[in-house]
């Protein structure tokens, strides 16, 4: 069995999933990494996401390999009748902690939760969706129709996609959340749920919660493109002499304060700013005037290398920090580094050996779960079935030989 | 009382937050959309973030209103000593629910973990720093280090940075997901505990999570930025002739033999494909001709208006969206509208009438919560410290008059 922490703080908990890109993954991985014993299942040799890129020189996902540590693999072919009724029996399979099942993708008959829940009436179903009506999207199509893409990068009417799924981020959060917020109510009433959630909800909500709605429709404005500017208060990119950048930030009036002192300019921008009609005393004023403070800023840190302008900025009160490429990180920040009780450098067998994370969540009277490694694929296919299904060796190979589980690995 | 759902999922659940900027007050609003009672402390007057832009007609807060919504608030100065008492009596009132304190300021003495535990030894409270060891980072210094805006934008070696704070996001889903996680375990042992988890934390294990570290340290290879192309399959922006543009992306065969036969370039692409050494055939080979397929979509894009594209890529297997401004959205996406019972158009008194969301989590035995308004500054101060402590209101008049509270409003 996949070592887990003994006294993780969700030990006890037994999730099925069957997931496919990112969102459902990390809904899974979260719960894992907090000591859920999550079991993915997947179709007979991989689902969509079993080779998606970044590959390694033998052909093995990175991707897969990072989001699915620390949970156990069944292969079921379950477009076979025989393998939706298994894989129905796993997710209503009894166990206190258990009968949660999660998925992204479109399930009906016996894995519909009008089946599922006949068997298991407190069964716990999250399903994720692209939009709130069923219909298809995903985090590219989701994060161009809620207006960050045409508010980043450079002042100009072509948009500019980040790279970071972070609407799937945002949902496997939520995906992971729900669970726990329906298991709340489970061990108060004994009653399970359907949880349903929408990716697009998920970046709209978002859209709402920080105020973008309100100001479109409040102030009739939206918010523009304005290269690499904080919004509302001080904060821009620098490049150093020897081709490094930097972001600086300057929010609170202590922040401010030790920024221009520390950058000397202090007597000089007061006075260009007086004489521009701009406010540097709060933060709004010293976003008006963000453009004047940058051209004071930007020959300062072009005449230093980064290092040097490390040796300066060293009051804790100034909020900095360098750009870094992911190499960079892994160089020259130790918090990215076996320092943090966060990492710890793994061997994933077949696929490398590489700094890997568990929770950044530390709780005080819990384990941190083991960072742990993703499963071969259909590594517990044997071992699942006989826990939860009491299928003995002899069976699993009859099931195996009909191509309903994959082959014992 | 501030009107909350009467059977939300979360109903029963009292959080008291001290809270500035985005995270930590997402995470209050994570779990009040949920039902749970989130009673946010600020100092009188208001914190830091009080007068955040952007700001209506009238100089009120949008964001501020938007990310407070269905929270109780009271006005303490904790810099007096009576003033930190009360704070601390309120974090360890009696309940069932109650004894959970959630900050991202930096507290000690009374408001320390050892000194709330010790009156309440259930306590759960979660401490958000900016990095593991405690220094100071926000969203922006925090997301420069970890490599996401060198992989933005066009390929060239300056950092873009992206708008939304997907770190600050992702911490306060992570804030709220813990105290969900340690109630769960408070209710099993009786035990309480302090959670502490780093904004860096959580962008460094994301980085972990989706296979950039692994590609760093198993390929040797950082993600480059290249333009709107999707990482690994095959995604593009196109403009549309008038003005508009769109994301496409196709992963799975269906989705790409989809797309080809809409645009109708399936015979010529193949064969310039062939010609090439590009095989088409897989995500992985879609990604590798990229420009090549970008080439052959372009112009069909060019010579099309945003409406006849969209007459045009109606087979719901073909995963594109057009690019929206937040006012676009509004007025063209009916997800984000009160169509979606996410949403209800809101008066927010003093702030404006706009559309608001609730959790993109809908619960099937669960109420959803109402979308909610923030409350004023201070609204709660008697009702909580009626409720909470048994202070009367002459006893309240005299702490506002020693300005130990905010007036009552």
């Amino acid at each position: 069995m996949t070592k887990r922490g003994n006294d993780a703080v969700l030990t006890g908990l037994r999730v099925i999933e069957f997931p496919a890109f990112i969102a459902a993954p990390l809904g899974g991985l979260t719960l894992a990494q907090l000591g859920a014993d999550v079991i993915r299942i997947d179709p007979i040799g991989g689902n969509i996401d079993i080779g998606r890129w970044p590959l390694n020189a033998g052909g093995r996902s990175l991707y897969w390999a990072s989001l699915n540590r620390g949970k156990r693999s069944v292969e079921i072919d379950v477009r076979k009748p025989e393998g939706r009724k298994l894989m129905q029996a796993l997710i209503t399979a009894p166990g206190e902690g258990g009968g949660i099942f999660v998925t992204n993708l479109s399930v009906d008959g016996e894995l519909a939760y009008e089946s599922l829940s006949k068997l298991r009436p407190d069964l716990i179903m999250v399903q994720l969706t692209g939009s709130p009506d069923g219909a298809n999207a995903l985090d590219y199509t989701v994060n161009s129709v809620v207006g960050f893409p045409l508010m980043t990068g450079e002042a100009r009417a072509v948009p500019t996609n980040h790279v970071v799924p972070m609407w799937d981020i945002a949902a496997g959060l939520n995906i992971a959340l729900a669970v726990l917020a329906a298991d709340r109510r489970r061990r108060a009433t004994g009653e399970g749920q359907l949880i349903r959630l929408a990716l697009s909800d998920v970046a709209m909500a978002t859209a709402s919660n920080l105020g973008y709605v309100a100001e479109a429709e409040v102030n009739g404005a939206n918010r523009q493109p304005d290269g690499n500017f904080l919004y509302g208060a001080y904060g821009d990119a620098f490049e150093t002499s020897d081709g490094r950048h930097v972001m600086v930030v300057a929010i609170s009036r202590r922040q401010w304060q030790a920024l221009v002192r520390a950058i000397g300019v202090e007597e000089a921008l007061a006075t260009a700013a007086t004489a521009l009609g701009y406010r540097l005393d709060d933060e709004g004023g010293r976003y008006e005037a963000r453009t004047l403070i940058s051209a004071f800023f930007r020959p300062w840190f072009a005449k230093r290398t980064l290092a040097e302008v490390e040796a300066v900025l060293k009051d804790p009160a100034i909020l900095w920090a360098p750009y870094r490429t992911t190499t960079q990180m892994l160089a020259e920040d130790k918090r990215a580094s076996e320092w943090n009780p966060m990492f710890r450098r793994v061997d994933h067998p077949g696929v490398g050996r590489f700094l890997t994370a568990t929770s950044p969540l530390d709780f005080s009277r819990a384990d941190r779960a083991a960072p742990g490694v993703a499963p071969q694929l259909g590594q517990h296919g044997a071992e699942v079935l006989r826990e939860l299904l009491d299928v003995d060796d002899a069976r699993y190979a009859e099931l195996a030989a009909s191509r309903i589980v994959g082959p014992r690995r």
